[in-house]
């Protein structure tokens, strides 16, 4: 395939945010180019009834999904749907010859029985899971280039893990002492109406929810068993903040060492990053606003250590749909393709 | 009755907004008591299901929807459910002896041949709703005072008319020359979950709806037609604000006599509402905010006159789920109760 | 004093976001009655000058600061003014015969040494600080009753104590484990124009601030020791979220006895706030919302135990301005006068 | 200058809302390089003191103003200051043979006595104010493309003034009846520290201001009255919406011909900006929300007809930050500089 060739990309589960998030980013990618859009309530509509303000850029309809129909026209296939569905689709597309980056939890786990204690549901594609690749370029590069199906990250384990893993990888903090508090914008929840999710209810007010039971627990610490060849439990707390995009993770941990300065650590996490293009580490004191992130697939990192306590506090911020979502998948595509993994990924937020 | 003793209340539809509201307004109204709190997909439930902040409050639960034992129980029933709905209830309550509000555009119509025309529908309680009267107290206080049936105002139609009124009962401004630019917090959307008031939707983003076609329109106009004495139509466009609670009404007219200054106005306006408590004229240069009244019964109205144009400006300001909806109900039944109208309604907010 | 007989109250520093709410507070309050504002930018303006939406209700003027002029007309003086300043004012007026309740840092600790360590500045007032109380009746009532000045805790420090202090006070957890991870609203940063407290900053965006150094830590350690009867030291972290008003504290300990389970714990904090009435343990199951506190003194506290890791998280939501501030101001005064601690304070929020 | 060439820029007033536009424009621009950044309270600071989310992409200082110095490194200058102190650098730069952008009021005006009306001052740079163009492309597209000196409208005029255009351009309304609602989002009030501004302030509420006497009135009546041949007076009213970026324009006109229906103005709309890419017009039936703009620079513009009351709803929504100012500037210098108007300006806002 030549330098300037472009490749098909289908995306499945095209009316919701991840959706639509998929498709901003093709718009201004050089080397994608959308050929399939596919939906279920929403096939046979135009792509512009969902979101009207792309009616000039996008003319494609919603399709019906038929997966011969995708294989055919599509070199790569972004499944964006809830969880239960992709594994469904995934097998077929891959045999068909199609690279396949999953959006939902499907494909997240090494160790299926976890997924189905958490996500429940029957499932036989075991053969097909265990080729999947976990999404996460800074942690998972090498293995993501040779893959052709990763399952991409969620969104609060993505801003966790890139907070957590040089403490991990590196022995600093006992992974036992490890609480992540994390905040989330509402668009996290997706385009389902859901009362909760209301402006009139969501607005001007702050809650915690899944406490001590939310599925991305599992996930993440799945990667820090990972980082440290033994089994972690953390302790992970969402909330809902009133905003529309954007997630904050609060990482506390004891160090094993206590004379560990602030200092050190960014030169640790420094490191741990330097091949990190979408990783921006914080001068000194200085901590990140998730709003720095938003419309970027970056994640901005800050660091403090409280020599009274002797934890480290280690802030992450991310926008939930690019990072947390659609732009990490895009990130992953590129490694996937040999492409320099920034390409086509926006790399400043307009501020305010 | 003696002055101690507490009229029962029925609220029907008691997990919306509405519902919530008036809930909310009996607990510090030393008059009125809760005896039947009924719904239809909530019956069953306890009323802090739907609302837990209140668990501490209200034991009751929601009932299904029995006119009998409604009837039974309450001497006052409100009526707070989408349209179409309280014109199958009220004749039964009102025979059975209780007083009704209806909170719906039900009983808004005098005229029921507009109401068919706006809002659809068969309906055949034509002699019930002759008795109907307006609910807006600042014009029609006298007969809601001997009325048994009351349909509440629209909340747009509140702010819009309190602004308007003595515009044109002073005949001050042609009519014809009237733009109503009405803007409103996103929970007049009421508590059904609809994408468009998904906080990720409507949050940081701002426009108009319903343009030249809203239902609340024919509302205003068969108000100020009755204030004037002729027909009158005026444009009216509604638009959805990022936030919960509010409504400013901005309106404009071009005035007959372009001699009159601010505070002549400001003049007419204070003698027009001499005697109306939930009615405050702000001082010369100051206009409302709607977070002033939030919270409240009251309706801040500012007024600015342009020497350059001939119009003058008024600004209305309300809490579109206070005097913009059961506020305004429970000012009715003082009114009906031959009570103070400022009875057990809140007056001041708090701010910011 | 009779029975119907109301109290002479000065505010000073009535411009403020806690002077505004006290002077709110005041209207509804059945024994008291507003003798004199006092501010100093803002001396010779009427209130109404700084908040429009009062005029109708307050025609006060605020005066400068004259301590013989406010001691002569006033039984009680609440002092809402920046730290520092109140030190300089509370001796005299206590001399004076007034009963002082502070706002401000300046006396909320026992311990001088403390305030000097992370207030800065130089006092001599230690004789009067050693008579001051720390106005958090749910854990000082009987003190509060015989004080004549009170220093009312900080915003942060109220929500995270009523968290926290059962576990310490029955020892059911190692105090050195707590984290307590705050969230606030924009309004505690107080009425200064500050950067980044402007909307367009602060809306859609979060982050943390002050890490490992915020000055609401040592008074919430101060506290912590008393109920332990030894040094502690806790994790605090404040976050600043895109809403007016509220705070979430997110509380995580390690508990010592793994066997407890959530119901163990609901038992034992509704033992510990049996006796007061503005701290409303949620069912189980159940977290607080920040709004349903919103508008009134209540703390709303929900529980959860994570079998898992061992550790109970408790969550406790406040009305910054309110039980965080000056509702919190006015429930000390009820108790300092011998009436109902809930006296002229709002009980349920208005939602949404 | 050849094709791949880059043109030196400089940014004076780089720390307020328009000089962070400007300077994350710049970095998306392919034939743009910025070559100074000045300030006046800020000078001596790196411009990441201001903005730490851009740390890593801007290492440019900001420098003291020194015009010398900017006209010897710069091809291209944008002044974004407060008005009245464009007029006192734009002359020397100008001479020096650099091409000006002014985005404050200084040369919007081609008649100054206009400007001393509203605006106020000694000016004495007539000479140099009569060769300014007024930098709205979609009306004055040839002008610019000749133009040394560019004085680029304000926000609102820019939003009002593209839904007004056509109508008064083509004689289909009396210019009189005009009346243009304005709603704007407070980062319209700049970056500086206003009480009115705070999130705890503005936030959850909504107001009229500067009515009947808003400074870009005069700026909006200049370009009526050059489109239509002769005086003109509107009515402009702004409002300051709960919302960080966006302006909605709701212009309300009576059509002189009471037969035309929407889809007859869509095409006279449509026609009128055939060439424009920057203006998107929307289907029969669809209104424009902010949030579609918000990040690009596109003004989207929704039409209906009200037959009964015989006028013309025009909606126009845009970035004020983008289109109604930083965005508009770069547009403008696209065309001065021979290049396609919508080079390097983003086409797509993400959404939600």
């Amino acid at each position: 395939m030549g330098d300037s060739e472009r490749i098909s990309v289908g995306i499945i589960g095209a009316s919701g945010y991840g959706g639509v998030q998929l498709v901003r980013l093709l718009l201004d990618h050089p080397r994608l180019e959308l050929a399939y859009l596919g939906g279920d309530s929403t096939a046979g509509q135009d792509f512009s009834a969902q979101y009207p303000h792309l009616f000039y850029a996008v003319q494609q309809p919603i399709e019906a999904i038929d997966l011969d129909k995708i294989a055919e026209r599509c070199d790569v296939v972004f499944l964006s749907l809830p969880n239960g569905l992709a594994l469904k689709m995934a097998p077929t597309l891959l045999e068909r010859g199609c690279k396949v980056l999953d959006l939902s939890a499907d494909y997240r786990f090494s160790d299926l029985s976890v997924y189905k204690q958490w996500y429940g549901g029957d499932r036989t594609d075991d053969a097909v899971a265990e080729t999947a690749v976990y999404g996460l370029p800074e942690l998972y590069r090498d293995r993501i280039a040779g893959a052709n199906l990763v399952g991409c990250p969620g969104c609060y384990p993505t801003a966790s893990l890139l907070a957590l893993s040089p403490l991990l990888k590196q022995g600093l903090v006992d992974p036992g002492t490890a609480i992540i508090d994390a905040k989330s914008g509402t668009s996290g929840g997706g385009r389902v109406p859901k009362t909760g999710f209301l402006l009139a209810e969501a607005d001007n007010s702050l809650g915690a929810y899944g406490v001590a039971r939310h599925r991305h627990t599992p996930e993440i610490e799945q990667i820090c068993s990972d980082l440290t060849g033994h089994d972690v439990l953390v302790q992970f707390t969402p909330h809902l903040i009133p905003m529309v995009r954007g997630i904050l993770s609060t990482v506390y941990a004891t160090l094993r060492d206590p004379g560990l300065v602030r200092d050190d650590l960014l030169t640790i996490y420094g490191a741990f990053y330097r091949s990190s293009p979408w990783v921006k580490l914080l001068p000194s004191g200085t901590y990140p606003q998730t709003k720095w992130a938003c419309g970027t697939n970056l994640c901005y990192i800050g660091i403090e250590v409280d020599q009274r306590t002797g934890r480290v506090i280690v802030m992450s911020a991310i926008d939930n749909l690019m990072k947390g979502q659609a732009g990490q998948a895009i990130q992953c595509l590129n490694i996937m393709m040999g492409w320099d993994e920034t390409l086509g990924l926006p790399k400043y937020s307009f501020y305010p």
